[in-house]
């Protein structure tokens, strides 16, 4: 087919706030991919996105033209309803360490794609790897195999997976167009399709410490990518959690290997914990091993209490060369050599702990990768001991800081500055503040 | 001076609609000339001013800072105050033929940067080139002798005027973001400032054969040029007048260079006319030749009127090597081989004629560029002989059509397809709709 289309035509269609149809998306998608469309005409088209918005439909469309501009990972010999989560990020997030061997317990399939991380913590294959042996270099077939036999199996990202997406999220960042919920939510929800998934649960963080500082963008955002999952086929829901405050208490590699471990038991943090069943359980639900979300929610807690969350975890681990031992004897992850209390310079209620600069200080002792080629420090971190709302006595200790260096003033000003100490009493923010559900 | 600026700054600063300071405009315009600044960036950046618009100060600041980016011509050296005149463009255009003798006769110093043309017909080069031996290859101080002397003189476009308007107009052009006001606006007047102009006659045209199509936009071009110039130290002031039809009769360049003849006698057709009175009296007052537009007025008929203004018309051609006999024996200019006469199929009055295919029509001919390759033919062209209001019947000639090629139906059914007859009585347009002059 002769196209006639010129990248100029569809960039005033967009600036005048007219509807592209399915050819042109695939025309803009597939000319920037093959480099004949130039960058300066993408950026110019995606700044007048950036003004003009996307309809549903020219969403989807966006979405699938990212998904076929690459490989994607066919998991169809894999049964059951693979369901993938996503969470558009945070600090000290061990959900996902938690929600695999959780939800793999009660019979859902858990064929993850991992990443390594880049900012506050490693990624979730950084945090596995402090399990001595782990490793997800494993092929394809044995990755089928393992997620057939157990119900769960990480493997490193391979292959050209969204090469649009790359390209086009390089741009943005250096034209100021990141900040675009149509754009944000086709550009997860591609990775999420070309990765595999039938159906999505997404975490979609809300707070200080997020990408969407407030409620009303953060809905916006969850209902950009659940309607994109539903109207190209994928079954996709949205939880909006807190994110003013780090989740859980562990900021670290091995330290959010052994919440995780807490955590599986019934023994975790109280907020990480009733996220991973809000989660967990609409994962279960879209996965159809459950007929209600509070049918799923008792499945979960039950396979907590029976222990088979915990084997589900010793299994995965040790099918990966992991030594799975750690569960039993936790002092057996990567130690810190020092330790150091941040105590309370006054009495009061914790009022504020802002999380990304929590996640900063962690970052600081090594625990996350300031570029690329950083390295990280898998033993170190930060075990918050107070949480907003906590009461707290002068001299108690509000952080535990876990470190190989013994001169941490400077993470301890970062810390004493980004917790918040007030003499009125103070409530625990709101953990869960909405589901997003698919809407027509 | 260390900058700490960055592009993508200035891209999001733009975007959420704040006002770049004159720093920050001189950073984007000197980084985009040198290239440390990317079209990527560029073009996000122009579409973010397509969207949010750009103040007084932003676009005074815009202009200057692209008039620096390359070379200024220095017109020092020439008595009393040099007035340049700019249209934005139409269809049978002979204004500034007309305007510089015109003015020059009256002692405002023309001294003239001209280029060729592409489109409907030649630029003010090709046109004048129809006489035999006149040439604008002339040395820097040669121009400026001959302005003192004879009061006008044109030379062509040299030198590295204005390269970011240059890049920029180029990107502009593949984004979809020509049409931003503030942009056509700046780039404009950056061109006038740097070829030397210190005072600025716009003819801002409006209506179907106009790059403005509504009376609103042009006044809003007009009024945003207008701003400019008088912001930056030019005096400046616009008419906007109609281009809803061709202007005068004459479309071609020999053709042009009689009508202007003509018209310097002020026997020329009576709409050019007009028009030259009004750009030329505020060409005479902006260079304080007069107290008053009518004063103005008054003198450049009388020059009309006594031959002094076709004197001035023919020793400007003399002084460039042109042969002015021409203007006694306008028989001696470029003749086409044939003529046709375009005939009416009905009586009744013309209601419309459409110019910019007229001007397409012409170029068909041979009278105008397609490409900056092709060869002109001066000779041919169109002589309107009815205008829009004209009463006509049938077999009478609506246009006489000047061809060296002896088939011209495809000129013939372009004519004929945008000339349109009503039964009904229709009046002339309204030539002048309005002056602009500067608004704090």
């Amino acid at each position: 087919m002769v196209s006639n289309m010129r990248m100029v035509d569809l960039i005033e269609k967009k600036r005048d706030g007219k509807e592209l149809s399915k050819e042109e998306i695939q025309f803009i998608i597939k000319g920037y991919t093959d480099g004949s469309i130039p960058d300066y005409q993408m950026s110019a088209w995606t700044m007048a996105v950036y003004f003009q918005g996307m309809t549903e439909s020219e969403r989807a469309e966006l979405t699938m033209a990212m998904v076929h501009s690459g490989d994607t990972i066919d998991l169809s010999a894999i049964n059951g309803v693979k369901v993938d989560k996503h969470s558009t990020g945070g600090v000290g997030d061990t959900t996902t360490l938690v929600l695999g061997p959780l939800v793999a317990a009660v019979g859902v399939p858990v064929a993850k794609m991992s990443g390594r991380g880049l900012g506050h913590t490693g990624g979730t294959i950084d945090k596995l790897e402090a399990v001595e042996g782990f490793h997800v270099e494993i092929e394809n077939e044995e990755f089928i195999r393992l997620v057939n036999e157990n119900k769960i199996a990480v493997i490193g990202q391979s292959g050209n997976l969204t090469p649009a997406d790359k390209k086009l999220y390089s741009l943005r960042d250096v034209t100021a167009t990141v900040n675009s919920i149509p754009l944000i939510a086709s550009s997860i929800m591609s990775k999420k399709i070309a990765a595999g998934a039938d159906a999505i649960v997404l975490d979609v963080k809300t707070g200080a410490g997020a990408f969407m500082k407030t409620l009303d963008d953060s809905r916006d955002l969850a209902q950009a990518m659940v309607n994109i999952g539903n109207n190209v086929g994928r079954k996709t829901m949205a939880i909006i959690s807190d994110m003013s405050q780090p989740l859980g208490f562990a900021i670290g590699n091995a330290l959010e290997v052994k919440e995780a471990i807490d955590t599986l038991k019934g023994e975790g943090p109280e907020d990480l914990t009733e996220l991973c069943l809000a989660l967990g359980s609409n994962m279960v639900l879209l996965a159809g091993k459950a007929s209600s979300a509070e049918e799923a929610r008792k499945m979960l807690i039950e396979v907590m209490e029976n222990g088979k969350a915990l084997e589900s975890f010793k299994t995965f681990l040790s099918a990966q060369g992991g030594d799975a031992s750690v569960i039993d004897q936790p002092e057996k992850l990567p130690q810190a050599k020092y330790t150091f209390e941040l105590e309370a310079k006054e009495d009061g209620y914790v009022s504020e702990i802002v999380a990304d600069e929590i996640g900063t200080a962690a970052m600081l002792l090594g625990a996350g990768r300031a570029t690329k080629e950083s390295e990280i420090d898998l033993a170190v971190g930060l075990m918050l001991r107070k949480k907003i709302g906590d009461e707290v006595k002068k001299g108690e200790s509000l952080v535990t800081i876990y470190a190989n260096s013994n001169d941490v003033e400077d993470v301890k000003d970062k810390l004493y500055s980004n917790i918040k100490v007030s003499k009125e009493k103070v409530d625990a923010p709101k953990l869960v503040h909405e589901e997003v559900h698919f809407q027509k």
